[in-house]
């Protein structure tokens, strides 16, 4: 039954790749909400801080992808704003 | 240090609540990825059933909360295709 977690784990954390494709090939952030970002981005490097802390390698490796992806979401949100 | 879990995981949970807001106020989902919310909304329907399997409440509660939200922005994101 690990399974399932494991493979919700990929597709929650792997979700952000195609938006972040998206966002870097057409500029568009318009209909993206800042605030998401924000505290999305934030909450990640909170779940690192917490990997890094409790020694968790799932939770670190995870979230630095997530990190990677999200952050650049924002990044280009910004920019654009 | 369990606080640093706790607040990572009501970020990242509530930060779809603005998100959600936003599309439903302006039914703009232009530059929101279609593919990025069906992995995300399958994503937590796993974690969801992972989590009423493991009997983890947190895990189920967070996830019916993110389901509403993240699903809200898939049927707006369907709709206006």
């Amino acid at each position: 039954m690990e399974y399932f977690g494991y493979i919700a784990a990929f597709l929650t954390t792997a979700s952000f790749l195609p938006q972040a494709i998206k966002t870097i090939k057409t500029k568009d952030t318009e209909s993206i909400s800042l605030l998401m970002y924000s505290m999305f981005v934030l909450g990640v490097v909170l779940w690192l801080v917490y990997g890094i802390v409790i020694k968790d390698i799932p939770i670190i490796i995870a979230n630095i992808f997530t990190f990677s992806l999200s952050g650049t979401i924002l990044v280009v949100k910004i920019i654009n704003k």
